[in-house]
């Protein structure tokens, strides 16, 4: 358990709702929303919010980590796909480019609020970093079991494509139209996971 | 001349101080800064700011156009240089290894400013998005010279490149160590524009 959760009690239908609400505010408006705003948003009072977290921080990276699993989820291929790595991989860009094309679409929110706080030490920048990485995670084991040349460095670049990617799609204010998979498909075939490549048994990764 | 600047009288010295104090505040702490706070560090009047700018959106729109024209020279190669195309957009990437390397790096202007606007019609998101898209022409003119398979989808690919690139700086706290020059390669290479790739003589271009 984190920080920013320590002070609050988990599960607790007003904290899930204000922390909903939360994420969705952040996302749409920005981390500048207010707690009047978000209080009112949320149904709670400001006495229930104080009750529950110190500061708007805390709600801020709560409400980071509350959404996390249901955003990694759509976004990775479940564990027991039986499809080869890079299809694995690939489907992540397919889930994005899904995702980019919805008019409001704001860009990753763990890269949001990072942008926005510009406060690396902040606890839901610390919170944005750890859900990045596991991303990266699932991209580094898919690209080992692949068998690409440098699977960390393919899980770093993957990473990049991922973000850089939905900051395109915001800056154009527009869809990827493809971009991101065709970007993620050079590079894994850059990096040797071609579609004919082998897959790698269990036992030697 | 956008919007943005037609109100002001372009060239005058409290205009100039104005903006680059705006540039710089805006980008070290975000574009909810205010307006007391932005004269007060530019030395300018709140009277002064609002005879030459209708309101704090459009110098903040202004200050990203003021400063651009420097973030590209300093990015791109000069037009006479005679190296090869790769190396020539390579050179954007050894610059943005250099920039995402520094403590106070807090990623593109161009992004942080339409991440935290959330508003893509907005004049300052305007203007990011037309100078990001000099930078997308610069590798696309590259790429045609270079001979690349698809120049446009390969200048499109480096873009992302770069915009992801530097958000990993920012969320992980650190400099890239290659991993931008890396990708950007992968890039090249993938898209035919390796070492040995003959130059495209400027007639057939």
């Amino acid at each position: 358990m984190t920080q920013a959760t320590s002070t609050a009690t988990a599960g607790s239908p007003t904290r899930d709702r204000l922390l909903d609400a939360a994420a969705e505010l952040f996302y749409r408006e920005g981390v500048g929303v207010g707690v009047e705003a978000l209080c009112r948003v949320a149904g709670v009072s400001k006495r229930s919010m104080y009750q529950l977290f110190d500061s708007k921080d805390s709600v801020l990276a709560a409400s980071l980590e509350r959404s996390a699993p249901a955003y990694l989820a759509f976004l990775l291929p479940p564990d027991d796909d039986d499809r080869a790595p890079r299809d694995r991989i690939l489907h992540v860009f397919e889930r994005l480019e899904e995702m980019a094309a919805r008019p409001d679409y704001r860009g990753c929110p763990f890269v949001a609020v990072t942008a926005e706080l510009k406060a690396p030490d902040h606890p839901a920048s610390l919170v944005a970093r750890r859900c990045k990485d596991e991303l990266t995670a699932f991209f580094r084991r898919e690209a080992e079991h692949g068998g690409a040349g440098d699977p960390e460095l393919l899980a770093r670049q993957l990473t990049v494509t991922f973000d850089g990617s939905g900051v395109r799609a915001v800056m154009q204010g527009q869809g990827l139209d493809g971009l991101a998979l065709a970007t993620a498909t050079a590079l894994l075939t850059g990096a040797g996971m071609d579609d004919t490549a082998p897959r790698t048994p269990e036992t030697s990764g």
